[in-house]
């Protein structure tokens, strides 16, 4: 005996997730079963509806119903500043803390040979379209600390040296709150490598 | 700066459902994003097909798209037995095993006088009426171990004692492939009081 076909479906549906196997798809479905007809299909209608409506802002590259995403078209934003990161979701993990007011610049991905992925599979020349006009004093790199990485970082430093702009990085060290015991090897190098003065 | 709305309202979805924090919502959120059209309205249209069509089996309980369930239509199953579970995602514990050729019957619950549920509240006069013609010798209650399951196993064969029928319960002990360290207390008193001997 097998689920009946509408159940089977439903599994099937959510187990195509990442980090949801068999057991959590199963759980999940017959969660939905034990809904209200109205509430599944509101979840239905999300689905089809995120699909249908979000695409890349045409001036940032992160999440947008119209033509600018909500950072881009808000007045509030200081736009001398772009922070570079390598995905759409990264856009929110800054906009959750609340530490940056500046603008952003998705370039889909980091440079790496191995994975055929030169700077023109990157959105690097809609970067440069932004900063050319002047108004950007600086371009601050935040992709995810790997070599790939850095040598994305290395090439927006020497593409954008041209121009009269501010390349930097954000810091890797040691995070807030954790235990030094915790911190692997490379991070450790790291922190001890941007080590500053204190000043008294 | 929040999401854009279509996304908002994404994340909200899966975050309704249980063991699904923020975290993992975004995150199952942006892979909906990544994937094709196609394939979202795929799930889409399987969360709403599953609600529409899926209802209790007419006779069992368990879940059937039609008025009887797969179990209950088989010519193949053994209809002298009945295995009554509390929910219907029980009924696939046992035919993912193999191990049980017979019929089920869903109770929908346990008898919990705490929780304001008595048999009424569950379907113990539609077990009662599938066990009266005769046909059935055996009723086997397999509800999760607890009280309530214990009650409700009492009050079956209460209920049932009039009937030409044999009201069991599966065994609880210790599980097969663990250790005998990881077992609890409750468990391993329940292994000992139900011992055998061991034919030679």
């Amino acid at each position: 005996m097998q689920y009946p076909p509408a159940l089977a479906r439903l599994i099937a549906e959510f187990a195509r997730y990442p980090g949801i196997g068999p057991k959590t798809a199963e759980r999940l479905a017959f969660f939905t079963l034990g809904r209200q007809k109205p509430e599944v299909d509101a979840f239905a209608q999300a689905l089809a509806q995120a699909v249908e409506r979000l695409h890349p802002c045409v001036a940032c590259g992160a999440l947008a119903e119209h033509d600018l995403c909500p950072v881009c078209v808000s007045p509030k934003r200081d736009r001398s500043r772009i922070c570079v990161v390598e995905r759409q979701r990264d856009v929110y993990v800054f906009e959750r803390s609340g530490v940056f007011d500046g603008l952003y610049h998705v370039l889909g991905g980091v440079i790496s040979p191995l994975d055929g992925i030169g700077p023109e599979e990157l959105r690097v020349s809609e970067l440069i379209e932004r900063v050319r006009p002047g108004e950007v004093h600086e371009v601050i790199l935040a992709s995810t600390p790997s070599t790939e990485g850095e040598t994305t970082g290395l090439f927006l430093a020497q593409t954008l040296a041209s121009l009269p702009v501010t390349v930097t990085r954000i810091a890797y060290g040691v995070p807030l709150g954790s235990d030094l015991e915790f911190a692997d090897p490379a991070t450790l190098a790291r922190a001890l490598e941007a080590r500053r003065p204190l000043k008294v």
